[in-house]
């Protein structure tokens, strides 16, 4: 005998309680369209999850004007620049200066705590911890989300929108009949190497590292702990460097005639990174809309992962927002196209990022030099610069 | 028996009578820098090989300022922007209102035209047409240049400095033995099909086409003769093609919903124009410096081949007129690492160029979207518009 499956009625189903499915259903509350979120994870996995930080000053506006939270401005890091190192040399890109703008170094999981206590404070509809969660009827006027929650009961909501926001390894992109979508993607010959570490900053900003070693990553967290990466091989394994090692390796990535040097303490973590550069074309599928990881990723160069997601949602909520005052789902129809416009020049913004300052395993002389060229020629070039810094911190016109 | 070989004394002796070599030559000569000049072409020959015909800013004044003619300013044509055109659409660049400068529309061998007439005018001692050429004893204090004229003579320059101007084929490079130098190269999986038409000119100024049938260039040469080109095969056969076919090709890769169509004409040149990226390191050798394509070549996308030259010759220049003034030789030990500094740099920006605008017949199709997610990025944005116009119309401090 299988027990009942409950039907639970909504306008807007969200697969995914990240902060892409967190901030829509926040967002949709508020303009009093009804929700529900599922969430695989359970609530504390996803805190403690250390994830990378820097919000673009449009993310920024999303969690302070959008009423989620003032944190961000209280505990986050306001940087106005980041540093490109190359040839033993710092070069500070001036984002205040060159675009008026700036970024927030602030974890993504602090953006999750926020997002989380918004729902619980308003009420909203969040199911944390459900399994055997499945997206079907897509293409009718009734998606539906199946799950069971925590206490193993079956649910079966029916609603008018379903959103994917499950991330790069979520089941709604692949419930996507394969004929119907394009997976476009590249692969990188290397991967980041990350460590956290306690230990005071070693620079008041990021510094984006190439060296004849590889690119290194110096970021920070607080005052109290750093995040560092560096580039290695994917199949590096962690648990074969020592902390001597590592720090061994990270300095000589920084190493210049300035006598740079990195704050060394102890590491309590260390991971290896892979990553890849995806976009599913188009980000819809019948009533069914895929919104940040669950549509697209990138390398983590340039930071613009959470930032594209949050963008995503911007452009999706204003979409529904207008099918429910309208009925007219113009803007629901052009979802994918406005928001892939976005996500492409990202894209090309990440790769270009990564290709600028990592080195290729199998680099030739050439290839070395000429990234060296660029490097120079970004940062001798105000406008250069400038088209860094815009990028960075985040195109106008979310 | 062997004839007598004459030997000529001379402060500078130069390898290469094209743009670099008359141009480097008249400079030295306007310092009463005496100096010899052999090139293995005759005149005639180099007045009228067809060549490409963009000049930055710097490389006008090089010519008008430095006293050889203004006949650029009269005949040329000031382009102040390009056509950007992807997607069917054109995205104009205006290099006069984002950063105050323009580029001239003079084909090369105007150029060589206009520096050998001034040579003659000045006395200059440029031979033509020579043979035999070989050069020696670079690493002494006195190297050499063998040649034989055009009456069959035997010649022998002795001189302080030897300057290998001879382009990309040429003795001087080759003669640095291997150990010596780096050759840092790339090549690339496409050629462009180039053609002469006689035909009025089908836009004001150069159009850069990336199409999903591969890039074409639409470029001019005066009001009744225009030049065009398009991606190929390397291997292409040009007479493979008929009038018909060529027109048909270039007209699919600049097709948009405008309704842009080419103006035909009689196509009274053919040609397939293979390139790579190439520097070689150091451009000294002793008391043999490289100028210009003699010690690197760019592709054409961006035309920076002939500027680029010219920008060598100017810091050459400079270096001799110091060393022969002050009797010190600290600016020409420099130059090769100076020149070198803007050469990575066009490299890089032909290279950025190339790629955004080609289609690597092997690209998938990430890197097809993401070229345009880039071009779209660009001209969305001043910064990045500035940041190609900059490059395009010359860096500043040549």
């Amino acid at each position: 005998m299988t027990a009942a499956r409950t039907v639970l009625k909504t306008k807007v189903g969200i697969v995914g309680g990240g902060p892409a499915g967190l901030m829509l259903s926040h967002m949709l509350a508020k303009s009093g369209i009804e929700n529900i979120v599922v969430e695989k994870r359970d609530h504390e996995t996803i805190r403690t999850t250390h994830r990378a930080g820097i919000l673009e000053h449009g993310s920024v506006r999303m969690l302070t004007e959008g009423g989620v939270s003032d944190r961000v401005l209280v505990d986050g890091y306001k940087h106005d620049g980041i540093d490109l190192r190359f040839g033993g040399e710092s070069h500070r890109i001036d984002f205040e200066d060159l675009v008026g703008e700036s970024v927030w170094l602030y974890p993504q999981n602090e953006v999750f705590v926020d997002l989380a206590a918004a729902r619980e404070r308003d009420g909203g509809d969040v199911r944390y911890a459900v399994s055997n969660t499945e997206v079907l009827d897509q293409t009718t006027s009734v998606p539906k989300i199946r799950f069971t929650d925590q206490e193993g009961a079956d649910f079966e909501i029916h609603c008018d929108i379903l959103v994917g926001a499950d991330g790069s390894q979520g089941i709604c992109k692949r419930s996507i009949p394969k004929e119907l979508r394009t997976d476009n993607f590249i692969e990188y010959p290397f991967a980041w190497f990350g460590i956290l570490t306690e230990a005071p900053p070693s620079a008041p900003e990021l510094i984006y590292a190439n060296s004849d070693h590889g690119f290194a990553l110096i970021s920070q967290r607080n005052d109290n702990v750093q995040r560092m990466y560096f580039q290695s091989d994917p199949n590096e394994d962690p648990e074969a460097w020592s902390e001597e090692q590592i720090w061994n390796e990270l300095q000589r990535r920084v190493d210049g005639p300035d006598g740079f040097e990195l704050k060394r303490g102890p590491i309590f973590e260390k991971t290896v990174l892979k990553f890849r550069s995806y976009v599913c074309e188009p980000l819809r599928y019948g009533n069914m809309f895929l919104a940040g990881d669950a549509g697209h990723t990138v390398p983590p160069t340039g930071a613009k992962g959470l930032n594209l997601a949050l963008a995503d949602v911007a452009v999706l909520f204003e979409a529904i927002d207008s099918y429910y005052a309208t009925k007219n789902s113009g803007l629901l129809d052009g979802y994918s196209e406005k928001a892939l416009k976005r996500v492409w020049r990202a894209q090309n913004f990440s790769y270009w990022m990564t290709s600028m300052l990592h080195t290729r395993p199998d680099a030739t002389p050439f290839e070395r030099k000429r990234a060296l060229g660029e490097l120079n020629g970004v940062v001798s070039s105000r406008h250069g610069q400038a088209y860094l810094a815009e990028a960075y911190t985040g195109w106008p016109g979310q």
